[in-house]
């Protein structure tokens, strides 16, 4: 899900590992403005290439076999929220790696039970990933934890990057994916029933995507019957982007369209709201909308009942009821 | 997920229920032609709304308050990829309510505990949440269960829009969504990375959807970035449809796109096989392409490496790795 606010810059927790490289030194990362969310990194491009280690480490920098490296979705946030699969994962890994807001949200049955736990602040995905990967390749069995899945707008991707770039194999490392209910859902669950239906998932960061293609990708999934979910919606950076996803929803759908808003599922500040398209672009400046944000906008058939979305799948036109 | 195969024709189990209304004799509901999967009862159009009962209960007709009534995930079916809250949400529910090859796959100590389970076969949605919801409106604690998230081409739409039907309102019985993970997830994650950026999902099933709209739903996406899941890919009588859809993303994508094939997650018969767009019309009439199948197609960037599909976010444009 969109991650986090301004309030997490502390040092990430540098710990011994046992790996090749020495471990990472992070203070450059929490110089890099806090108001990006992690998934996209999107006020980091400058200065986290400048704090970035390159990659030093590769295979040939190890020896002993290797450990195993899992990608692990914890779903919205909660204990309750994880699958039993994400848990049990999390309990049989040596080291776990995250971004802090994330390790923080981890019971402590399952952080005191690992040998070593090492988080970053946001900007430290590509650095997070590589010492995640190195301490596997080091022998450690390893899980990478994320909110929501990792096959969404996270880290699997990247993680089979690096061990690529760094000779390794995914076999090699018994490279697995542990899925987890993404922002979405999770958010089309506490709005009632937005989805249902073919849906689509857009992120507003133009950190690693080009927004003209963005604005293509909209223009051509709101011109569609699509329910949207729109991931990473604003940042202080990208107030524009928001805007201009707005102007482009608006030229294909109607004003009335209801849209849903939660705000920062799973923490204390979450909040929920039911809107419409033709209100969105002046909830822009509002504490509601920001990167801890996922909006999801209806399609022409969904409609407000009893202070909930509701998208009907078809049944009313072949169905008594 | 897709569901099930032909095999799944038992009768439904009649219980007695704290209801208003008689059990539902489900008979004719076995006779309505199994091969179609039960999230769109593509098959079912005809027969299913001969045996399917009309609304006879509503809110006048029941004393006392309402019980509670929850839409549960169950994740792609095996126990510990169930969300620790849907499985506690399953312990408190006094009836459960579902399609026989989900209640199936739940494990003894929830079905044991519940006062009772209520189950059909395939072409039985309609009537399924009906009764559901009399159950809930007849005071007792409901949970209706699904495979993966009951946003997802699953019934937490239809229950809203019978409650309504019936003279109910959502928050009368509590109405709360429990998510769980998707099958384009649990699917992409057996894949590798598949997923990654911008994604859509687009179901092939057009009992409910015009074949028409959900043509031009694959255009607009697969003429853009996206990566694609597509739900409910095949069946007897959607041969077409499938061919369709590959004519359709060849006329966009390359035909050495890569595209991941999960056949019964969770199954015994799982089988999963990564191949590319231009060998994919082929496959229609393989075994492992059938209603219990999902398929993911990549975007231009994906490729496959160490057997599992992945597709870079963007970071390789930005760092050093």
């Amino acid at each position: 899900m969109s991650t986090d606010d301004t309030t997490d810059t502390a040092a990430a927790s540098s710990t011994e590992s046992k790996c090749g490289t020495s471990s990472t030194d992070t203070s450059s990362e929490s110089d890099c403005g806090a108001a990006s969310d992690s998934s996209s990194a999107s006020n980091c491009g400058a200065s986290a290439s400048d704090g970035e280690k390159e990659v030093g480490a590769t295979v040939e920098d190890f020896e002993g076999d290797p450990g195993r490296l899992l990608a692990v979705g914890l779903g919205p946030g909660e204990p309750e929220g994880m699958t039993a699969r994400a848990k049990a994962a999390l309990a049989d890994a040596e080291h776990i790696v995250g971004y802090t807001t994330y390790i923080d949200l981890l019971p402590d049955d399952i952080t005191d039970d690992a040998d070593d736990i090492y988080s970053t602040p946001m900007c430290g995905e590509v650095s997070r990933t590589e010492e995640a990967i190195d301490r596997a390749l080091a022998g450690n069995d390893v899980a990478i934890v994320g909110s929501g899945d990792p096959n969404v707008y996270a880290l699997a991707g990247l993680a089979l990057e690096i061990l690529e770039s760094k000779g390794g194999t995914a076999s090699a490392v018994d490279f697995e994916v542990v899925p987890g209910v993404p922002a979405a859902q999770s958010c089309g669950a506490r709005l009632g029933a937005p989805l249902v239906n073919d849906t689509v998932s857009v992120s507003l960061s133009d950190h690693l995507t080009p927004m003209e293609d963005i604005e293509s990708r909209l223009h051509a999934v709101a011109g569609e019957g699509f329910t949207i979910a729109i991931y990473n919606p604003w940042s202080r950076k990208r107030r524009e982007n928001f805007q201009r996803c707005c102007e482009i929803l608006l030229e294909h759908r109607d004003p009335e369209t209801p849209v849903g808003i939660v705000h920062g599922a799973s923490r204390e500040d979450e909040a929920t709201r039911i809107t419409d398209l033709g209100t969105l672009p002046e909830l822009g400046e509002e504490d509601i909308v920001d990167m801890t944000t996922t909006i999801v906008v209806g399609n022409e058939e969904t409609y407000v009942w009893d202070g909930r979305m509701v998208t009907p799948r078809g049944y009313e036109t072949k169905y008594d009821y």
